[in-house]
């Protein structure tokens, strides 16, 4: 297996923290994001949406999609299991994943990409160029504080963000505060609870992934 | 098990076929969202997002979240399998059911829902008000012509979305499709794999659901 990543980006960090808390080490190759190399046509190939992380398989399958990446590495490596131990237990935590991802992870970057000057024309990620959309941006910045109170509530009652048991959740929702730091947002202190939680999961030796 | 629906929405719809396909019947609620019932007190206890679908378990646990409720019936009754059918398998669908989320149904969603005078303040779902954003409902347009396009080239080479077999991502793709209906899109002529595709898939007696 190959790995395509890009150490500066919070995408392919979901999967380098899931490979580190399975202490998986997969040859990994940066892709230059800052130079477009995602746009080259040896990348196109692998991924005609030009984005990181790519998981080229042993037999030649590139594989895209961080939740897809993932779920094969849970498949190849069950432990410790990132994704749920039963039936019940990983509904649940694919609910809470996809919380996070539409209401965290995407409000984080449409505020950040229809914002930034460097994105001026590539508002989405992708192969197709697309205008940034001032609106947007606030709005993204406005949902991803409501994404806070929500999730500090939700970990008031839960250790952690799927319930008592650390689970690629987490993961979305730690790297989805870190990208934040990237619009210059920050935990508010009335958010106790996600600063409590935000502080264990940093901690953990994955978080440096 | 219970399940909170509403029959004209294309959320539920895409539950609903999954559970056809699997000739599965699970009693089933109705909820009025024409008439704002997804706001009632007793409905956001079970959803706090306010939306349908609904999976309330045997046990009381209420599971939201489309995905979320499709694989926890998959593992319940695994025959025939919509996820796919070994670890590379579901990996595999499992990217192209993203694909077609991020650039289909999230396309359509952005289009109708800041474009329709009815949700003035709702241009996405869930409990908080939020303006619409004339611009977006322009780009979610010229999204999903490009999500048309990277599809049918797709289908060109596959005679499903994910493979050789229909799977959840032809179920996502349909209802994507079809709920394009309702800002009067349709599939153009220059579309041909995704029109057979389209024919092929509606012809199945799950599509009524």
């Amino acid at each position: 297996m190959k790995f395509y990543d890009c150490s500066i980006a919070p995408s392919p960090r979901r999967v380098r923290v899931f490979m580190a808390e399975k202490g998986l080490e997969i040859p990994t190759q940066q892709v230059d994001l800052r130079n477009g190399e995602q746009f080259a046509d040896w990348f196109r190939e692998l991924n005609p949406k030009c984005v990181v992380p790519v998981l080229v398989l042993d037999d030649g399958t590139p594989l895209c999609e961080i939740t897809a990446i993932c779920r094969y590495l849970e498949e190849l490596h069950p432990e410790p299991p990132l994704l749920g131990v039963d039936a019940r237990d990983r509904a649940i935590v694919e609910m809470w994943q996809r919380r996070v991802e539409l209401d965290g992870l995407m409000a984080v970057a449409e505020a950040f990409r229809n914002a930034t000057p460097a994105f001026a024309e590539r508002a989405m990620p992708g192969p197709r160029k697309m205008a940034q959309i001032p609106e947007l941006a606030a709005r993204g910045r406005e949902r991803f504080g409501w994404f806070m109170d929500d999730l500090n509530a939700r970990l008031a009652d839960s250790e952690f963000v799927a319930g008592p048991r650390y689970t690629i959740a987490d993961i979305s929702a730690m790297v989805a505060i870190d990208f934040a730091g990237w619009i210059k947002v920050t935990i508010p202190e009335s958010c106790g609870d996600l600063r409590r939680w935000h502080e264990a999961v940093s901690a953990r030796p994955s978080a440096k992934a």
